[in-house]
Order: C-alpha cells, then structure tokens, then sequence
C-alpha cells in the first residue's frame, strides 16, 4: 500500500491528464455504471464541523474508493486549514488497499475544476470573449486554471462581494496566462464574457436571466447544499440547454432544483452532461444558444481522479 | 498523522490495556454518548466481496473513526488474506487526521474478544469449571485468549464441526496457558463447561436449551448477520439474565432477534451490557443463574479500541 502526500500529487499529476478521467466519469455515471451511494454525514458541535463519507466503485473497474472530508470552520483561528481530505482506494476484486492520497482536498478542488472544463468543453461557443468567474475563492482559481484547456481565450474577468480579493486573485501567479480583469458588477461581467462559472456559495441568486447575453454558457458549481442558489430559476427557462450532472442530484440540491420547485422549467428539459458528453445532438447547435451546467459533484468524479492520481503517481508518469 | 501497522500494533498493545476502554464502550454506548449510525455495505460481485463502512464518535470524545472493513472469500486462492481492514482517526475538534491503523482486521478481532471477556467479567458465576469454545477460528481463539483476564479457570474444551481444526487450534503455542480439551460432541461441551462461547458462522442452532447446566453464563458471539443463527431459542427463556450490546441492533441481528420474532421472550427482557455494568442489580445474583449474552458488534467498541491503540502506540507505553 502506497501513501501520497499533497506535495507530490500536485507536482506528478497534471493538470490536463484528470480530463479524460473526469469525462469518462461523467458518462460512467450516466450509463448506471458507476455505483455511488448517497453520502454519510456527520455533524459536530461545539466547535461546528462537518465529515463526509463518500464511497462507490465502477462495475467494471479495478477499484473502490472511500473518500473522507471534513470542514471545520473555526480552524483558521487555531492556525488549521477548515478543510481536510483524503481518500483511499481499493482493489475492487480483493478489497486490498491499493493506497492512500493525503490530498488535503486538492483532489477534490481539481477533480470539480475539471468538471467545470469539460462542462465547457461539450457547451460552451466556439468563440469565447472573455471569461467571467463570479467568485473569488479557492474553486474560482481551479475552475479558471482548468479553462485553459477548454477554450483558447485568454481574457478573464472576476467578480467578488469583496473587491480587494477579486483584486487579489488576478495577481495570483499561477493565472499570469490569462488578461486579468476585476467586475465593477455582475452586470459589467455579464455584457462582457461569455463563458460564466459561479462558484461563491451563495444562498440568493446573484446572477439573472435578464443579464445573460445570447449565446453565453454558464457553469454553477457553488450551490453544493440544498439551501445554497446562485443563479436566477429564470435562467434555467431562458436557456436552450439545460445540463446537469445527475438528475437525481440536481432535483434536491442546487440551482436546478430551485428551478424545478418554482415550476420554472420541467424536468424534461434537463440532460446529463455524460449524456451530452455521448451524443452530439445533445449539445449547442448555434453560437446563439444559452447553455446551463449545473454540477452538484459525483462521487464517480471523485473515484475517477483518485484513480488518476494513482496511476500517475505509481508510474510516476507525468 | 501518524501510521501503524498490525505487527507494531500487535506488538505494543497489551491485550489487558484495551479492557478498560472497551467496558467504557459498552458505558458509553448505552448512555447514548456514542454516535454510531448505522454502517454502510458495498457488495461487490465476481468475484464476491463486501466492503463494510462505519463511523462514529462519542459525544465528550477527542476523536472520531471511520472504519473499513472488507471479506473477498476468494483471495485465499490468490494467497491473500480474505478479511482486510483499517482505521482512520480524526480529531473530533479540527477534523485533523490522527492515524491511520493498517490493523488487516486484527483490532476488530481483538475488541470482540475483549467484549466476550468483559461479558463474562460482569455475568459468568464465580467459579468457572471449565470454558467451552464452539468454533475453531480467528474468533475462537481471540475469545479464549482474553477470557484469561475474566477468570482463572485454565481448563478449556474446545469443539468444531471439523475435529482435526479443534485438535490444531488445541495446539496454539499462545494458548499454551489453558488445558486445552477437544470435546467430542457440544453435549459433551455443555455437560462440562459453565462458561460458553459460540464463535461460529452457523445459520441453525447448534446449542440447546436442554444442554445448558444451571450456573451456566453463555456468550454469543458468531451470529452478526441476519441470517445467522448458533443458540436455541428457548434458551433465552431459559436464562434468567439476557443480555445484549444493543437493543436496536440485537432485535434485528443475532440470536436474540430469532427469539424476539418467534416471542419466546418480550424485548423487556433484554438489558444492555453497559446498562449492566454500571448496575450492579442487574448482574447474577447466585451461582444458579443462566445468563446469556449476545454481542452483535458495536461501532463504539471499534471507536474504542482506536483509541486504545493510537494512545497506546503514540506513547509507546505497553
């Protein structure tokens, strides 16, 4: 059994190597064959804190996954990180660990940074002008780290409640290939960019129908609870596409499910993003369309870039 | 974080050490201090293999565990062990991990043999004539081990299904402190032991009723699936003291449930081993009774031994 630390999974692991991985994961989980039971919670008090247990497997894979992630929010004050995570993977026809990633949640913020990439990839225009990231928090730097592979603009815009940190985030180092821009407003960004990811976490609409340009593709991947909204349920009706990565997710959790609820669209008009990964038909026909993602996080994501990471890792193939 | 294999866990843990923190399991647990959902199951098929999942906390506790279990009952052909296990230990405050114990499952055998030897500390008469072991396995010997430190009877009979497994488990160098009896029948058994274990996989009953002396106490400790079955159900009606880990799961699980279900006896009958243990009224009252005790497998006694372990081996103290 091997062990992984954070360090050396960010440096053997590339970034463009989790894509192909994430993409099958999206239609493995679309053609029921990946096998990822609702997640086990547990709630802490005094201090508050939170542990997730994910787990699932591939039916036709070589491993099994439990993944391990907690949140504990007064951490920062004690010095800590708030979040931790770490997964450990299975051999699926013996059960023998096969090892354990101490990503710390790196793996994690990737494997839905990525995503977010492919999401764009299957839908977003042809030709993006600029990309507009609303949100100025560790998954607003993956999400636009990621684009790079599913777009060749270069141009990007950032909107954040705190001005300072949007300012902040465009001087981070590791985004030098990108023209950097901070919002004056969700209304500045929206007229400007074409390619919108949220990621705050939000719990009102912050984005709305009436900003959207023909045409635009938006990714959501803040909302992640139940009571968490960023976009408007308008969008969901103004849009031609409307995609999400699990239907069974996205009706309890998430924009869409917001959408459902107010009757604002009818289930019928979702898809499954491993669906549109399957047939072209499925995605954009024009540079006009409106395109919504709203990813909720698979636990088959999960599996699949733990799986990237140990095969990468093992090799050490870069 | 720290890691610790089985062999330095085997080696620096003393089997009386973890006495203490198993009984204050049982305590703990029937308090209701013990947050200890239900555990999560993927089953796997060609080849067959299950993964068990569990986790939990005590409410004033430092830490919490999760636990990963897994049985693959053909590895033993590809020369791998079939049963396979880990546990992970966080910090209840900050959700930092702790440790990691790769224990191959030898801390979950060794908890079920100290809560077979708590068991008999607090129900089994005060004069054991002789200790009657049914089963030949991983189980029968960690209970019998551990019962050194509930009684001083050093007499032992042993009975299996297959009597040349009973005459090689009589052979166990780190028994050597017991006379060790292969008994010819479990008639046999029963005639000259007052104090019983059951560590079968059996799915019908194998002891009777009508085998059990008077002042005889039993431990069951085989039956953790629904579908297994070791004791006659009239011996509980028999018994004069019935006693479980946990009402909830014995009522699903184990030999008592077949007793509830059939109404040999009412659930009033049942009292919990921790609820035992701080109750000295509730205990034996003579050399006479028949007291039975049914252990289906507490998260909390895992939670425990975790602990035991981690204290134990980050101290160094033996």
């Amino acid at each position: 059994m091997k062990i992984y630390h954070k360090a050396e999974i960010q440096k053997l692991l590339s970034l463009q190597t989790v894509l192909d991985y994430i993409e099958e994961g999206f239609v493995m989980y679309s053609k029921k064959e990946a096998m990822v039971p609702h997640e086990a919670i547990l709630m802490f008090e005094k201090p508050a804190g939170e542990c997730h247990i994910k787990w699932g497997y591939a039916k036709r894979g070589k491993y099994y996954l439990i993944k391990v992630a907690s949140g504990f929010f007064e951490n920062p004050e004690k010095g800590l990180p708030s979040r931790n995570s770490l997964m450990l993977l299975f051999e699926r026809e013996t059960g023998m660990t096969v090892c354990v990633l101490l990503d710390e949640g790196y793996l994690t913020d990737l494997r839905s940074g990525a995503a977010g990439c492919v999401a764009a990839m299957y839908l977003a225009p042809r030709k993006v002008d600029c990309i507009g990231i609303i949100g100025t928090g560790n998954q607003a730097y993956f999400q636009l780290r990621m684009l790079q592979f599913a777009t060749s603009c270069r141009e990007a815009m950032i909107w954040g409640r705190d001005p300072s940190k949007a300012q902040k985030f465009c001087e981070n180092r590791d985004l030098k290939s990108f023209h950097m821009h901070v919002a004056e407003s969700i209304d500045q960004l929206a007229s400007k960019c074409n390619l919108i990811v949220t990621t705050t976490s939000s719990s009102v609409p912050l984005l709305f129908a009436s900003q959207i340009r023909k045409g635009t593709h938006i990714t959501a991947v803040g909302a992640d609870l139940p009571i968490k909204q960023e976009l408007d349920p308008e969008i969901f009706a103004k849009a031609d596409r409307v995609v999400v990565d699990s239907r069974v997710e996205c009706a309890e959790i998430g924009d869409v499910a917001y959408a459902l609820k107010a009757g604002v669209i009818k289930s019928e008009k979702m898809q499954e993003l491993g669906e549109v990964i399957l047939n072209p038909s499925l995605r954009r026909t024009s540079d006009d369309e409106i395109t919504v993602v709203d990813l909720s996080g698979l636990a088959a994501l999960d599996l699949q870039i733990a799986i990237a990471a140990y095969e990468r890792l093992s090799n050490e193939v870069v």
